[in-house]
């Protein structure tokens, strides 16, 4: 998406090989006026798969997830880290390995809110080693619905995400590429909406 | 704001006489057509105090803030209860106790994001002890920011956060009160909005 490309080339930090950080519109600082953009974008993508729920894993997602949601005209979910307090109910879990933490994380959703019947577009800000991706298909799956695909925004594509949920037979739609962070360079790779 | 009451009356459910669940439309899943009407009417009641900035804490507050700050115009920026490892840069920072957890947190927010030009609106979904938008008005402070008003999605107006901002010049606007949870019944206050 060229507007993001855009901004990635003009705000976006490089902070090293694999990292990018994007604090001042997606991270920490949110743009809603992209975000509403890119949600709109990847509720476009998958307009023609009944998607029921979209599914984002809190903090960074909730943004972009409840966008592409409201133009897809369904509830969004975004799972949990930790178990809240009044989570009392049977719960879908997963667990995601953080590479960048070197811990595994639980992660949870009330079983209540997915189904068999449901048709679920996952959203996520970042895409890098596909480990939280993972877990939320894994939660997804868990509850018998079926995952059309993964949106992001933003992919590092010289990490094993996308290969990692290809794998699983899930396809992938992210609105910006970057093919290397080498040199404090942002370099991109073509993006696929 | 009556499309709320209504849903909360429907389908918010008593836990006890000081918890309401909202997780079928706020606090887990998230009905984005309520929530963008939500961030409208609090954007609606602030439109004339010039707001630069939108202000909330993760997690549950992202989703009415960003179409609060969409409405307005201006960025959202959501306060981080745990310090990401990219934050490497100056932090404003607050510490925020939780009577339910029992536990004192801090919360932070990158310096360079606010400053004595701004002013903002602080944006969350429950108000109860005010604990968290005490630390959020603290941060604003911090940064020399001007704190135009809280605007809130479900006050428990049986609880002290009201006058602990009001004690502290702070305008707080909440869509729904609620003035008892007493015997598993919702008994709605006048909202402002």
């Amino acid at each position: 998406m060229q507007e993001l490309e855009e901004r990635i080339a003009a705000r976006g930090r490089v902070l090293g090989e694999n990292v990018l950080k994007v604090d001042e519109f997606v991270t920490h600082q949110v743009d809603p006026v992209l975000m509403n953009l890119m949600g709109d974008r990847l509720a476009e993508v998958f307009a023609d798969k009944k998607i029921t729920k979209v599914v984002t894993l809190e903090t960074s997602g909730i943004a972009p997830a409840i966008f592409a949601a409201q133009t897809l005209g369904v509830p969004m979910i975004f799972a949990r880290k930790s178990k809240s307090l009044t989570m009392n109910e049977e719960l879908l879990t997963s667990s995601v390995y953080s590479f960048t933490k070197q811990v595994t994380s639980t992660i949870s959703i009330s079983r209540k809110f997915l189904s068999a019947e449901d048709n679920v577009l996952i959203v996520d800000d970042f895409l890098a080693n596909g480990q939280a991706a993972k877990g939320l298909i894994e939660l997804c799956r868990q509850a018998g619905a079926h995952v059309e695909g993964v949106g992001i925004i933003i992919e590092k594509s010289f990490q094993d995400g996308r290969k990692l949920l290809e794998d699983m037979d899930i396809p992938v739609v992210s609105l910006a590429r970057i093919a290397s962070l080498k040199n404090g360079e942002i370099e991109f790779a073509k993006a696929d909406a």
